[in-house]
């Protein structure tokens, strides 16, 4: 009998700190995963990710198999040879992009149609195609097909997608038994239904993955209904196993996500904000284009140890930015990417001194984020322009 | 009396290896000199420049002086903290943007008056405010303001150009006389014309400047035009000063430039060619755009050191272009300039050793840059599209 992968090390309330092992290294919990949708974090580069603190990267199947294609990046020695990363590598399958290319697919019983946004070509993804594909790109954890519903879904939609997500956990986990090599995840969807939440955990844990995703979360609903639905799921989950809540990363989120039992996150938004000027700082976050910035001959954030406010005012930041430099983007990301990294290592050292509803107080006390008003109105404007995107 | 800021370690031939010190240490000639146009080198940071072995950055006063403004990077700590370069820095005046900018400047016998491209606002540069503007940024070696004439300019044109840059030469080192600070070129003009160019020299030559440029070359003329006016005109310069060919840069020309005493070079080429995908390699440009990336599992060159060709393959280059990724324009900037840099490396070695002419016989052998035919259609097309964008 071989030891299980994930180690649970220590707890606060519901909170973990742990250690997963992957055959590209120990990873520490509660971990952050910067996104490399296509194999390469936006700007930034894997001696920078290691220089910050990363101890693994997510990458999406579903991009890698348009472009350069899987087989390519098999043959080019897999993701991580490809990507130059060393430590562990966790791929999305594309059923989340069955939710947020809505325009570009079907989804029927047996998978996913895509039309791609590269060529236009079409693609069949089914459960075993999105296990393949994941296989060749080799990465460390790969997860399954699922199908994500909107936060506006009708019951009777989320029904759907909750039984299509479980007859293609069967597939996918059929298509991969445990190899030792790469962890298989189930996604546990359901919307905010804790029946139907209940049904696919239940489901999903009697397929025994060696870890699970919290799916169909940060899709739309309010940050209330997300909290109150992690609540109730993640107690359906075993506790020997890592959980993972899928495109969540708001340095508040992260807090609270730990504070429900969760072990891993990944979201764009710490890079993606980083690209607009948004800069995360203990109050909540800095708008770089700000005339406070313009003049300020001190870091960004004082104290912050990373590479940007170690060696350039926020005033050399705001210049960048304004004159459009592609620097700029870099420096951003490097202080965005840092910032989150670091929360999750003073998340870990509280858990494992047992005061982390201290440390998630003193940082909620300081911490405001953009108000949940200002959070949809951003999310219409965004769908408003992906859709004129097409 | 002091010792002169530049010492000749060695020649071969016309060939110099020399030493330039500045307040921000000292300079191995010849030099490459990386360009900051705004204070910052496109895609990448000082510690960057630092581990491709770069030994000085250009910056450029008129774009500085336009944002954030001059006495801006002055209350910032000038510009090495600004940008947070710690070696040698070198500003151009301006002059150059009255030759770039045509549509945006009208030039008088007072001076240069600008239409900010920036935000349309008239900002007259005269000989005075060139070398105030450069001395608030505070760099360690600076340029006169000087007439640009192109190289298709009547003769009556470049004679213009030449007494006025003479006039002007007189009155910047009037406004800057040696300071043991600050190191003032004269910048020599003339355009193809022998007789233009000596006049040029022998009356900057009379004013003594710490170190000389040769401007108005790489302005449209062939490539054999340059090379004659450039044999021409180094010897009339002081053996004991530095010189400088200004924004001229491409591997050839690098070698070329030394074999006829030059010691100093500063262009945008290497950079700006790798943001378009067109990586120096040693027979030439290599596109990475091109089928033979697409699956080349080994380096863009072998045998390369730079971070790029140690890490990744060039079919994960040729990935990164596809996909637009930002991480391929930093990628592509670190392997150009790497490119370059260890060329002067190389070249320096070469001429302390005695052996330049068999290297440069050697490197030119090997390396072919575009025909001729090729760089004026390239011109010519970039200089419509300068235009379209007004």
């Amino acid at each position: 009998m071989t030891t299980p992968p994930f180690r649970l090390l220590a707890t606060d309330g519901e909170a973990r700190a742990g250690t997963l092992r992957t055959p590209h290294g120990e990873l520490p919990t509660p971990a952050f995963m910067p996104v490399a949708t296509q194999g390469a974090v936006k700007a930034i580069d894997p001696s920078d990710l290691r220089a910050i603190g990363a101890h693994v990267v997510l990458a999406n199947a579903y991009h890698l198999f348009l472009r350069p294609g899987a087989d390519a990046v098999r043959r080019l020695g897999g993701l991580h040879a490809f990507m130059g990363w060393r430590g562990p590598v966790l791929t999305d399958s594309g059923g989340f992009q069955g939710f947020s290319l809505k325009h570009l697919r079907k989804i029927t019983d047996d998978g996913i149609v895509f039309r791609s946004h590269v060529d236009g070509a079409i693609h069949h993804f089914t459960p075993e195609t999105a296990v393949l594909c994941q296989q060749e790109l080799g990465a460390d954890m790969i997860m399954p097909l699922d199908v994500c519903a909107p936060a506006e879904a009708e019951r009777g939609d989320v029904e759907t997608a909750v039984e299509r997500t479980a007859r293609w956990a069967v597939r996918c986990r059929e298509a991969h038994p445990d190899d030792g090599e790469q962890l298989l995840f189930g996604i546990v969807q359901g919307g905010l239904f804790e029946d139907l939440r209940r049904c696919s955990a239940e489901h999903l844990v009697a397929l025994d993955f060696p870890g699970y995703a919290v799916g169909g979360l940060s899709v739309g609903e309010s940050k209330r209904e997300m909290y109150r639905t992690l609540s109730l799921t993640t107690p359906m989950l075993p506790p020997n196993k890592p959980r993972y809540l899928m495109g969540v990363g708001s340095p508040e989120d992260l807090v609270e996500g730990v504070a429900r039992g969760i072990d891993m996150f990944d979201c764009v938004l710490p890079t993606r904000i980083a690209r607009n000027g948004a800069l995360l700082v203990s109050t909540g976050r800095a708008n770089v284009y700000t005339a406070r910035f313009r003049d300020l001959d001190g870091p960004v954030e004082d104290g912050c140890d990373c590479y940007t406010c170690v060696t350039f005012s926020a005033a050399y930041l705001h210049h960048l930015f304004k004159a459009k430099e592609l620097l700029a983007y870099r420096l951003a990301t490097l202080h965005n990417l840092r910032f989150v990294l670091r929360l999750m290592e003073d998340i870990r050292a509280a858990v494992e001194e047992k005061r982390f509803e201290a440390f998630r107080a003193e940082f909620l006390g300081r911490f405001v984020p953009p108000d949940e008003r200002t959070r949809s109105e951003q999310k219409a404007k965004w769908e408003a322009s992906r859709r004129r995107r097409g």
